[in-house]
C-alpha cells in the first residue's frame, strides 16, 4: 500500500486541528522545596509561618522600652543595662518588655553597664515586626508559577517545606526502522545509528517532560502496533520517530489509523512535510519524519506546544535579528520553508550564510546560528536582501564569530578549539569555498579572513583582486598533496595521464578549489581534456569527503592532502608542495579578537599540533609576507 | 574585636581583585554521550565513522549504473530488474555495482520485473555520498562548546560514544549562625530557618557548578574554622553565608585573613556591602552577607562570575526595558543601589514600581520583574523618570501582568491563580496602597484596576475624583471588618472608647486605607483624638500583618477583616459590614485579558473560594454597579 499524495496543512493550523482535541489533566505531586526548583506549582502556596516569627532588632544596638526615654528629649538620659536596656545585635529578638532599638552609634558606652543617649527612641524604630518579610496565611506564590531558586528560599522563609507541583508529561520516544541499530553497536552495511531519541529526549528534559525512551522497533506493523498500544497506556504523549511518509514501509500512519484517528498527514513545511498527528484514547500520537532536521525541527513544533499546554505555559518569544543574505535562497512556494544560516558580523554589517539545506544534514543543526522561516507564498530571497531571522544563539556569541572562508583545511578546526580554550567567547565560522570563493568572500566583506593556496604558477592571482582592500598575508603551512587511492594502489595510478584510463573514477573538487586548480593543471600538462576522465564532474567538498570517497569504494582517485589519505589508511603518491596562507582583513588583524587568532597561531602549542599532520611543515607559521 | 570600616570597592574591580589571583584548572571526564548535555567539551571531538557509512539512495527509485543507460537519451530504454536495477528505498545502501538512482515518478513499471525510463540516469544523482552528512576525521565540535541535544545527535552520528568533558566546580556553601536551624524543624524564638543555602544551590546548579551543602555551622570561630579548611580541601570555591560584616559575632573576615589572604571585605553596594572576598591555598573564599537579599545578588556578582571562568565563558548579557518611575527612587551617592521593580503596561506605557528595599525583603526578589542599577554618583530618580532596567521576565509575561492597586483583600491572590490555572500566561501585580491609593493610580493610568472599600459614609469619594476617567465598577464581595484581639479578649476591648484606655496598644492601617478610615470615623464618633491612642501611629500594610501583630502580643488590638483574625485564631468583635468593590479601566475591561478576568471573577470556583473566607458574602459578586 503506497500512499502518494499527503496532506498539506501549515503548520499552525495542523497544530491546532491536534491541539482542539486535546485536554490534559496533570496530577499533583508533593516535591520537598529543595528538589521543586524547575517545577511549576499546582495551586496558590501560603505561608505557614512568619518570617520572622518574632519581633527582631533590625540594628547592632540596645533594646528599651520607647516610653521610658521620652526625657531624653530634655537632654541626655543615662540607662542602666537590664534595667532599662539590653545590648542587641541585628535579627536577635526584641524582648517582650522591649519596643524599640537604638543604634549603637547613637549610644555613648560610659561603662559598667551604664550608657547614655541623647534623643528619645521611637516606638517600633528600628524593629523588624514579626511576619514582616513573610506573613503567615500570605500568598507567596500563586498557582502555575515556574519555581526558581528565589521562590524556593521564599517558600522555606515561610514554613513551606514541600511545594505541590504539576506532574510532568510522560512522553513515549520510540524509534522504529530495521536498519537502526543503538549508539555503541558496531554499524553493518545498510545500518545507522540510533541518534534522533537521544536528541529528543534532551530537547523533551529541556523543555520540561518525561521522556520515555522505549527502544527500537523494526519496521514490522505488528510490532510498532504493540509498541504504540504499551506507550499510549502508559504515557502521556507518544512520539514515533520515521515511518511517518507514505512509502511501502511507512506504517505509522496506517498503525494510529487502526488504533485511533489520524488528524494530520502531511504539513505545509519544508523541510519536516511527512508528519502525523493522531489521537488513540485522547492522547496525542506524533509520527515524525526520521531525516534528523526534520526530525528535529517537527519535534519543536508539535511536541514542544503540547508540553506546554500541559503546564499551560505560553511559548517565550525567539529573540531575532536582521541579517543580510550573502547568497540567494530560492524556494518553491507552497510550504514553509526553514533555512538554517550561519551569522557573523563584518564590522557594523550582520551577513547570514545559508547552510546545506538537506533534511538529513545533522551538522547543519549544529552549526547553525539562527534559523530563517521563507513564508509559503514565497519564492525565497535575492543576495544582499535583509531578512528576519531567528537566533539559536546570543547576539553576544554571533558578534564574536570569526568568519573564515576559503580553501578547506583539516588544521583550521584545531586552531579554533586552541582559541576557544584560550577564550570561548570566541567561535570559527568556516565556509570551504575554494581559495577563490574566499578572496571574493574578502572582497566582498563577508568574512574576517581567507584561507588560500598560494602556489608558484599562478600563485599570486589574489593580489589584483584585492588590490582595493587593506589586508594582512600570513604564512599557515606548508602541505603535501598528492594521488589519493586505495591502499597498496591496486590500479597502479601514477600520474594525471591515468586519469583518463577507462575504469578509473576520479573524485574531484570543487570548482574556485585551488586543488581543483592543479589538477587541471596536471592534466593539462599531460594533453589530457576533463571530458575525458571518468568522475571529473563528481564534487567532494572537503580533502576529507574526497578520501572518503576513495576509502568506500566509489572513486579510485582523488587529488588530496596526504593529512586526508591518513585518516583513511590509504595510499598517497606526493605531488607537489604548496603555501596555505591566511588573508585577513587588516581591520580585523588590528582587533582584539584579530590580536587573540594571530597569538593563538603563533602559538607553541599550535606549531606542533600543525607539525602532528602528515605531510604539514609549520616552520614559517605566523610569518607576515 | 570590632572592625568599624569597611571597604567601598566598587562590585567589577572587587571581582578583579579576586579573580586575576586565581586560575582553575578543570579536569577533562568521559561521560556517554546521552548524558552529556549541558557539558562543555574539553577537547575537539573528531567523528570516528562517517555517516551515512555508505553510499545510500536519496529517494525511492531504481539504482542502476548511469553508464549502462546513456541509451535512454535516444529514446525509452527497458531495465531489466535484478540484471539492470534493483528497487531501493530511501537510506537504502547502494550496491557496490551502481552509481545512481532513478526516482521512482520518472520510471515506468511494465511488469514481471521490466521497467521502462525516458532519460539516462546522472552518477551519483540521488545518492548519499558516505561521509555526506558527516565524514570521519572531522571535528564535529571544538572545545569549550556546550553540547546541546543536537550536538549530542551529531556525536552519535559520527559514532562518538563518549564525550570528553570539563569537570564542574564544587562549590561549598557553608551557612553559619547560631540561630538558624534546618529547613522543616521547629523554629523557637530567636531562632530562623536557614533557607539561602537552598536558594544557593539553586543557582550554583543553573550556572553549571556542583553545589556542596556542608550543613549548618553555628556562630563559634573554631567551628568556622574547621568548616572552612575542610571546604578548602574538597572544594573548588567555597561561600560562607553571613557573619561577612564587622561586628563582635561576625568571625568570617578574621577566619579567612588567619587561614589565608582577605582580598576585599566591603564593596560599594546597596544592599550587599558587607562582603569579604579572600583566596585560601589558592582558591577562592566568598563570605556573603546572611541578608537573602544581599546573599542573593553578591552571589550572582561573586560568585556567577568565578563559575564562568571556570568554563572560561563569558557572561550573557542581560535583556533590558526602559520603564517610567511611579515613585521616587532616592539614595545616597557613594555606593551602587539595588532597586527591585515591578514592571506593568498600562495602555502602551511600561511602568516601574519600586519594591521594598529592605535586604531582608525575600519576597521582593520573588515579585521583582527587574532590577534598577543606580549608579553610585547618582542620587536617584524622579517620579516620571525614565530608567534602563534588567528583566527578570520576558517581555511578554511582563506584557501579560494585570496590574492591581488600592485596598488590601487576601482574596485576591486567590482570584490570581485561578486566572492563572485558566492561562498562566497572566499574573497579578499587587500594590496595597489603600482605597485612595488605588483610585489615584488608576486616575494617573498606572493600573489596570483599583480595589476599594464603598461604604456608606464616604462612599463615593471616588466618584469626583474619577469623573473624567473611562471606568467599570464591579462588586466583588461584602466583607465583615471589626476588633480583632487576643483570644478570650484578656482586655475587654468593645469599641473605640477603649483605645483610648492605658496600656492598650493598637496596630493601625496606613494612610489613604480604608479601614484607617473607618478608625477615624469611629475614633471621631466617640470623641478621641487620633493622638490619645497609643500606637495609632504604627502601621501595619496589611490585615494579615495587622493581625499578626496581635497574635505574637505586640499589639492589642487592631481593626481588620475576620479573615485575618481567623488566619491567627485570634478573637473577633464585627464592627460593620463594607462593599469590596473594583474599578476597571474600561480599556482593560474591554481587552481579552480583562474578559477573562471577569470571567473568573464570576466563576462559580471564585464564588465558592470567596465564600470560604470567615466574614465573606459573595452574593453579588460580578456585579457591574
Amino acid at each position: 500500500m503506497r500512499k502518494t499524495v499527503l496532506d498539506n496543512i501549515p503548520i499552525v493550523e495542523a497544530l491546532y486541528r491536534l491541539q482542539r482535541r486535546i485536554s490534559f489533566h496533570p496530577e499533583t505531586e508533593w516535591v520537598p522545596v529543595a528538589d521543586a526548583g524547575g517545577r511549576v506549582t499546582a495551586e496558590p502556596v501560603r505561608a505557614v509561618s512568619s518570617m520572622p516569627a518574632y519581633p527582631a532588632s533590625a540594628m547592632d544596638g540596645i533594646a528599651v522600652r520607647a516610653a521610658e526615654t521620652a526625657a531624653a528629649s530634655q537632654g541626655p538620659l543615662r540607662l542602666r543595662e537590664g534595667k532599662d536596656f539590653i545590648f542587641i545585635n541585628t535579627g536577635d529578638p526584641l524582648p517582650a518588655d522591649k519596643d524599640a532599638v537604638i543604634m549603637i552609634e547613637r549610644v555613648r558606652e560610659l561603662g559598667e553597664g551604664i550608657v547614655e543617649i541623647d534623643e528619645p527612641a521611637i516606638a517600633w524604630k528600628h524593629v523588624r515586626q514579626a511576619g514582616e518579610d513573610v506573613t503567615r496565611g500570605e500568598v507567596i506564590l500563586p498557582s502555575r508559577h515556574l519555581l526558581r531558586p528565589v521562590d524556593l528560599g521564599a517558600l522555606l522563609a515561610g514554613g513551606v517545606t514541600e511545594a505541590a507541583v504539576l506532574s510532568k508529561p510522560r512522553v513515549a520516544v520510540i524509534p522504529t526502522g530495521s536498519e537502526i541499530v543503538p549508539p555503541g553497536k558496531e554499524v553493518g552495511r545498510g545500518q545507522i545509528i540510533e541518534f534522533n531519541g537521544t536528541v529528543f529526549a534532551g530537547f523533551l528534559k529541556e523543555w520540561g517532560a518525561i521522556p520515555d525512551y522505549r527502544g527500537i522497533v523494526p519496521d514490522e506493523i505488528d510490532a510498532i502496533r504493540r509498541a504504540v498500544s504499551a506507550a499510549v497506556q502508559e504515557c502521556d504523549i507518544v512520539v514515533l520517530n520515521a515511518g511517518s511518509s507514505a512509502g511501502t514501509r511507512d506504517y505509522t500512519w496506517r498503525v494510529l489509523e487502526e488504533l485511533g484517528e489520524v488528524v494530520v498527514h502531511g504539513v505545509a513545511a519544508r523541510p519536516g512535510k511527512p508528519v502525523v498527528l493522531a489521537l488513540i484514547d485522547g492522547k496525542p500520537v506524533l509520527g515524525l519524519p526520521g531525516y534528523p532536521v526534520s526530525a528535529y525541527l517537527s519535534l519543536e513544533w508539535f511536541a514542544r506546544p503540547l508540553i506546554q499546554s500541559w503546564y499551560g505555559l505560553e511559548p517565550e518569544e525567539k529573540r531575532t535579528a536582521t541579517a543580510r543574505l550573502t547568497r540567494p535562497v530560492t524556494v518553491k512556494p507552497g510550504a514553509t520553508d526553514h533555512i538554517r544560516l550561519r551569522l557573523g558580523r563584518v564590522d557594523k554589517e550582520l551577513h547570514a550564510f545559508p547552510l546545506s539545506r538537506g533534511a538529513g544534514a545533522t551538522l547543519s543543526m549544529v552549526r547553525a546560528d539562527a534559523l530563517l522561516r521563507v513564508p509559503a507564498e514565497s519564492r525565497g530571497f535575492q543576495t544582499g536582501e535583509e531578512v528576519q531571522v531567528e537566533l539559536y544563539r546570543s547576539p553576544e556569541a554571533i558578534d564574536r564569530s570569526l568568519l573564515f572562508s576559503g580553501s578547506d583545511d583539516p588544521v583550521l578546526p584545531c586552531l579554533e578549539s586552541m582559541l576557544r580554550e584560550r577564550d570561548p567567547s570566541f567561535s570559527l565560522s568556516m565556509e570551504w569555498t575554494g581559495s577563490l570563493g574566499g578572496v571574493e568572500a574578502l572582497k566582498k566583506g563577508e568574512c574576517h579572513m581567507a584561507g588560500i593556496h598560494a602556489r608558484g604558477g599562478r600563485g599570486c592571482y589574489f593580489q589584483k583582486e584585492m588590490k582595493d582592500i587593506s589586508y594582512v598575508r600570513i604564512h599557515l603551512a606548508k602541505r603535501r598533496l598528492g594521488w589519493i587511492t586505495a591502499p597498496g594502489n591496486p590500479l597502479n595510478i601514477q600520474g594525471a595521464e591515468d586519469l583518463a584510463r577507462t575504469r578509473i573514477d576520479l573524485v574531484n573538487r570543487p570548482r574556485r578549489s585551488g586543488t581543483r586548480m592543479l589538477l587541471e593543471e596536471l592534466l593539462e600538462g599531460k594533453g589530457i581534456e576533463p571530458a575525458m576522465v571518468s568522475g571529473f564532474s563528481r564534487e567532494a567538498l572537503t580533502h576529507l569527503r574526497a578520501a572518503s570517497a576513495v576509502a568506500c569504494g566509489t572513486a579510485d582517485v582523488a587529488l588530496g592532502l596526504e593529512a586526508a589519505a591518513s585518516t583513511f589508511g590509504l595510499e598517497f603518491l606526493p605531488v607537489r608542495e604548496e603555501n596555505y596562507e591566511i588573508l585577513l582583513r587588516r581591520s580585523f588583524y588590528e582587533s582584539d579578537a584579530g590580536e587573540k587568532w594571530m597569538d593563538v597561531l603563533r602559538s607553541r602549542g599550535f606549531r606542533q599540533a600543525l607539525e602532528s599532520y602528515p605531510g604539514y611543515d609549520g616552520t614559517r607559521c605566523g610569518e607576515v609576507l
